[in-house]
C-alpha cells in the first residue's frame, strides 16, 4: 500500500534525527552554561536558606506547595492533550506520539527561554530553576500543543518541531510583555496560553491551507474506539484543570479559590455543551466532538479570573456561556472558517482555545476592574494583583485596562507569529504529507496490523 | 438501521436541552443567593484568619491537607466510574459520557444540598465552601453514579438527570441523619455512599423491570477492547481508593491510617476475587467481569472502618472476605436476582456496592464498639469518634450501636427512595429506549463508523 | 477453537485458587503476628509523638511529605506497568490483569520482607509501618513486574506468583545488603529495582527458553489499538517517574532536586529515542515499540543519581545517552540475545531496565565519588549520603566504590536468583501454555467476542 509520492517526499530519515540530535545537543550545552538549581532544590543553598530565614520545617520548601498541581499539569500536557488528539481513526499514533515528542523538546527550550526572562540572576548570569519553573515550562509548551490541534494530520514531525521552537520563543516574549511589562495577572493562562496558542495555530493553518485536502476526507473522522480513547484525554484535562489554573497562584487562599472557581466553571460548561450538542442534531443525538471539547471551555475561560474573587456563581456563569459559545463554534464556525477563511482546523482549537481564551482575558479584565477593598481587603488587593514596587500605586481600573491590553497582545503575537512560522513551514523540505495522504499514521509510523484477526 | 419506534420515542432534542438549561440556570441563581468562599478560600478572610490564629504559614490552609486526595477522588468519579462503565460492546460513549454529564450536574446540586446541612452560617444565611465541600460533593455524586451502574443501557440521559437530582437530595438528607443526628463516623462512605447508592439503584431497577430485555441480549456483553477500556476504570478506582477513604478523615494519623487500611484491604480482595473467579469457570479461566469489579470490594467495605484502629491484619481479613462474597455475587446472586426478584443489574452493583457497603457499615460498628482507651488513648478516642459537645459522654458500645443503626438508615433511604424515583421514571415522557434497543449508543449518540477500514 | 493440549495442561482451576488462598491466609497470619501501625499512623502514638516532639501541626506527619508521590508510584505500578504490557494483539487481559494480581500479592509480601529488615523493633518483635513502607513495597514489587516483562505471554499466572514470591524475597535481601551493609544510596532504584529486576527476568527467561516459540509467532505482535493502549502505560510511567525517583529521598531539597533531574533526563531520552528509531527504519518511519519503551530509559538511569547534585545538564546527558543505547538495544540487541543467547525477552526489558539500570548504578557511583564540600556544603554531604553513625568517616570516593559494588551485587542477585527460580518453574505442574499457544488470552481468560459486530 506504500507508494512513492512524486510531489512530496515524506522520508524524514535524515531530517528528523538531525533536528532531534542538533537541538538536544544544543540544549545540553545551553543548560551547561546557564541552568542551575535554585535555593530550594540545591542542598547547600536550602540548608543555608533555612538557617538564614529561621525555617524549621522542610514542608516550607515551595516543592510541597506546588508538586501535586505540577503532576496534574504534567498529566494534562502528555495524557490530556495527547489522548484528546487520538480521536482520528488512523492518526492516533501521531496524535499521542508527536505530542509526546514536541512537549519533551519544548519544555527544555521553555526552561531556557522563560528562565531567561524570569529566573536569571544578573550577577551570576545563571538561571536558577525549581518546581515553579517546571510548571511554567509545561504551560509554555501548552501553547504549541494547542497549535498542533489545528495542524493535526497535515504536517510532519519535523514541522512540529519548528512550530514548537518558535512557539515557545514567542510565548516567552509575549509572556514577558504581558506579565512583567504590562503587569497583568494570568495564572491559568487564558491570554498567554490559550488565546496565544489558539491564534498561533489558526494562523499557521491559514498559511498552510490545502485546497485539495478533501482527497484525505476518508480518514478525517473517528471510529468507535478512537473516540473512547479521546475521552481519556478529555477527562484528564477536565479533572485536572483546577490544578492548571491554581498551579502558580499565590500560596494558601489563592490556590484554594482558583480550584473552586475552575471546578465550578467546568461543571457548568458540561451541561450547556450537552444541551447545545443535543439541540444541534436530528433526534437530539449527542456528538462526541462536542463532548470531547466544548465541555472544557469553562476551564479555558477561567484561566485569568480563577484566582480573583469572581464568586462561585460568577464562575458558573462563565462556564455556562462558554459551553454554549464553544459548542456553537463546532457546529457553525469551524465549517464557516474553512469555507470562507480557508482555515482548516482539525481539532477546532478556534472554539476550545482561541475564543474562550480571548473571552477569559476579557472576563479577567472586568473582574480585576471591579475589585474592591471591601471584598479583597487592602492587604488582599496587594497580594492578589501584586500591587508592589513600580506598581504600588496602580488602581484596579487601570489594572483592568492593562488586562484587556494584554489579551490583545497575546492575540497579536499568535496571529503575526503564526503567519511567519507558517511561511517558514511552506518550504518544501520538511517532509509533510501529500493532500491525499493526510491523517494517516502510515506516513510516519510502522503500522503493522489494524485488527486482531 | 434507524427506524421509528412506535412504542417509545427516544427523541430527546427538547427534553435534554430543557433539563440542562433549566437546572443550570437554577444552579446559578441558587449559588448567587447562597454560596460564598469560606475563610480559607476568601483572600480577605484568610488573611484575617491567619492574623487572628497566629498562623505563620499558608501550608496550614486546609487546601494542602486535602487537595491531593481531592484530585484522586475526582479521578475516581470521572475516569474510574466512567471507564468502568465502558465495558459494553456498543455502549461505551454512554457509559463514560452520561457519567460525565450527571456527575457535573450532581456536584453542583450537592454543594447546595450538603452545604445547606453542614456549611450554612445561620447568621448570614450563606453557605461557605472550601476544598472539603468539593470532596463531599464528589462523594455525594458517587451515590447516583453507583445507581447508574444498575441502570446502564436501559435509561435515557434525561432519566439519569432525574436519578441524580433525587439521588443527591436523598443522599444529603440521609447523610445528615447518619452523620449529624446519629453521630456516626463514615469517612469513606460504606454506609452513606455505597449501601445507599447500591440499594437506590437496585430499587429503581426493580421498578423499571423490563420483561423483554432479552431482545437486546446481543448487545449486553463486551468485546475485547471494551474490556480493556473498563480496566482503566477499575485500576484508577483501585489505586485511588485509599485517597477516597482518607480524603475527609482527621488530619495527620487519621488520613495516614485510612490509607494503609484501605490499601491492604484492596490488595487482599484481589487475590480472593481471582481465586473464586478461577474456581467458578471451566478449566479455571478468569472472568474479566470479576477482575473489573470484585477486586474493588475491599475498598468499599473499608469505607467506615478505615480511619479506625482496625489493625493491618484486620484490614486484610475484611478484604479477604469481601473479595469472596463479591465474586460469588457475580457468579450466583446477580442471575438469581434477575430471575426471581426481577432486578436487572447491568454492572452488578449489588455485589460491588450494596452488599460490601452494608458489610462495611457493620464492620465499622463492630470496630467502633471494640475501641478501647488502651489502643486509642483518651485523646485519641475523642478525636477518632468526635466524642465532643452533645456526644461527649457517649460510650464506644453505644457508638457501635448507632453505627449499625446508621447502616440500616442508609439502606432504607436507598430502597424507599429508589422505589419512588423508579415510579417517577415510569412516566412515558423521558425518552427511554425500547426493549430491543437497549445497550446501544446509536439511540443517543451520533455514531459514525465502528472500525478503521 | 479450544482443544486439549496433550503435552501441557493449562487448567489452573485448582492451582491458582490454591496459591491465592494459601498465600493470602499466610499474609493474614503473618500480618497479625508482625505488622502494626507506626508512630505516625497510630492515633495514640501520634498524639504522644506530637506532645514529646513539640510538633504543633499535623502537616509535619510524614504522610504529607510522601503521599502525593506515593500515589504517583502506585499509578506507575498498576497502570504504568499494566498498560505498557497490553501491547500484544491478544494478550492485553493478561498483560494488565496478571500485573494487577501479582502486584497486589507482592506488595503484601514486600511489607513483611522489607519491614523485617528495615522497620522491625527488636524490643517488641513487631514491624511498624507507615506511608514510606507502602512506597517501598511498590518499589519492591516493581522488580518482579519488570521480570514479568521478559516472560510476557509464555508463563501461567501460577508461575508469575512464584516469580513474585521469590522476586520480592530476593529483592528484600539484596536491598538490605546494598542499602544497609554497603550503605549505598539508591532512592529511585537504578540498582536495586531496575538492574536486579531486569537481570532476574532475563535469567528466568533464559532457563525457560522455548525453541519452538515461533509456533506462536502470529500472536507475538501488536494491533493498532493495542499499541494505543500501551501508550497509556508509557505516558503514566514517563510523567510520574519524577515522583518515583523522589518518593523516598530526603525531605525538602532532596525531593525537589530528584524531580528536576528525572524530569530533564526523561525529556532528553525522548528526543534521542525518536532520532534513533527514525534512523533505524526505511523512510525514517517511527516504531511504536521504541516510543513506548526507550523514551523511559532516562528515568531508569537517574534512579540512583537523581537525588545527587548531578546538575541539570548532567541529567540531560544521562537521558541523551540512555535514549540512544536503549533504542539500539531494541533494534539490534534483543534479536541478538534471542538468536545467540537463547533469551526470549518479550518486552525488551534488557534495553529498558537491565542495561539502563546498570548504567544508572555506575552513573551514581561516579557522581557520588565526585561530590565535594564546595557543592554540597558539609551538612549537605552528610545529609545526602547519610554519612552518620558507622559511616560518619566514609569519604565520597569510598562511597563511589561502594555504589559500584552495589550495582554488581544487584546484577548478581538478579542472575543467580533468576536462574534458580527458572529451574523451579520448569517443573511441569504450573499450567504454562504450549509453544503454539503462547501470547493468547484464551488460555487463561474467558474471551467472549473480539469485535463489536
Amino acid at each position: 500500500m506504500c507508494y512513492v509520492d512524486l510531489r512530496l517526499n515524506t522520508n524524514i530519515r535524515v531530517s528528523l534525527p538531525a533536528v532531534c540530535f542538533v537541538w538536544q545537543i544544543a540544549m545540553i550545552i545551553l543548560f551547561g552554561v546557564f541552568i542551575r538549581y535554585n535555593e530550594e532544590s540545591d542542598v547547600r543553598k536550602w540548608i543555608e536558606f533555612k538557617h538564614s530565614h529561621n525555617i524549621t520545617s522542610d514542608i516550607e520548601n515551595d516543592f510541597y506547595f506546588r508538586y501535586p498541581s505540577f503532576q496534574d499539569v504534567h498529566v494534562m500536557i502528555f495524557v490530556g492533550f495527547g489522548f484528546l488528539m487520538t480521536f482520528l481513526k488512523r492518526y492516533s499514533f501521531s496524535g499521542v506520539g508527536f505530542n509526546f515528542l514536541i512537549a519533551a523538546f519544548g519544555l527544555q527550550w521553555a526552561l531556557l527561554m522563560q528562565g531567561w526572562f524570569h529566573s536569571l540572576d544578573p550577577n551570576t548570569g545563571k538561571i536558577y530553576i525549581g518546581v515553579e519553573n517546571l510548571i511554567n515550562a509545561d504551560f509554555c509548551v501548552a501553547g504549541s500543543l494547542i497549535a498542533y490541534g489545528a495542524l493535526l494530520g497535515k504536517v510532519s514531525p519535523v514541522q512540529l518541531m519548528v512550530v514548537t521552537l518558535f512557539g515557545v520563543t514567542l510565548f516567552a516574549v509575549e509572556e514577558y510583555i504581558i506579565l512583567d511589562l504590562l503587569h497583568c495577572r494570568d495564572a491559568g493562562g487564558s491570554m498567554v496560553i490559550h488565546a496565544f496558542g489558539g491564534y498561533y495555530g489558526l494562523a499557521i493553518s491559514w498559511v498552510l491551507y490545502r485546497p485539495n485536502l478533501h482527497q484525505s476526507k476518508r480518514l478525517n473522522g473517528s471510529v468507535y474506539h478512537s473516540d473512547v480513547f479521546a475521552m481519556i484525554g478529555t477527562l484528564f484535562l477536565w479533572m485536572f484543570w483546577p490544578s492548571f489554573n491554581s498551579a502558580i497562584t499565590a500560596h494558601g487562599d489563592g490556590q484554594h479559590r482558583a480550584v473552586i472557581n475552575t471546578y465550578l466553571a467546568l461543571a457548568s460548561s458540561v451541561l450547556t455543551a450537552v444541551a447545545i450538542s443535543s439541540m444541534s442534531q436530528k433526534r437530539g443525538k449527542l456528538d462526541m466532538v462536542h463532548i470531547q471539547n466544548a465541555t472544557l471551555a469553562g476551564g479555558v475561560a477561567m484561566g485569568t479570573a480563577a484566582e480573583f474573587m469572581i464568586t462561585p456563581y460568577g464562575s458558573l456563569i462563565v462556564g455556562f456561556c462558554c459551553g454554549i459559545i464553544s459548542t456553537f463554534g463546532y457546529v457553525f464556525v469551524t465549517p464557516f472558517l474553512e469555507k470562507y477563511f480557508k482555515i482548516q482546523d482539525t481539532c477546532g482549537i478556534h472554539n476550545l482555545h482561541a475564543v474562550p481564551g480571548m473571552l477569559g482575558g476579557f472576563v479577567g479584565a472586568i473582574v480585576a476592574a471591579a475589585a474592591s477593598v471591601e471584598v479583597y481587603g487592602r492587604e488582599g488587593l496587594i497580594e492578589t494583583f501584586a500591587f508592589e514596587g513600580d506598581f504600588a500605586t496602580r488602581s484596579v481600573l487601570t489594572q483592568g485596562g492593562y488586562q484587556a491590553a494584554g489579551t490583545c497582545v497575546a492575540i497579536t503575537f499568535g496571529l503575526v507569529g503564526g503567519a511567519l512560522v507558517g511561511f517558514i513551514l511552506k518550504f518544501p523540505i520538511w517532509g509533510d504529507p501529500a493532500d491525499d495522504n493526510c491523517y494517516d499514521d502510515e506516513v510516519y509510523w510502522e503500522v503493522r496490523v489494524l485488527f486482531n484477526h
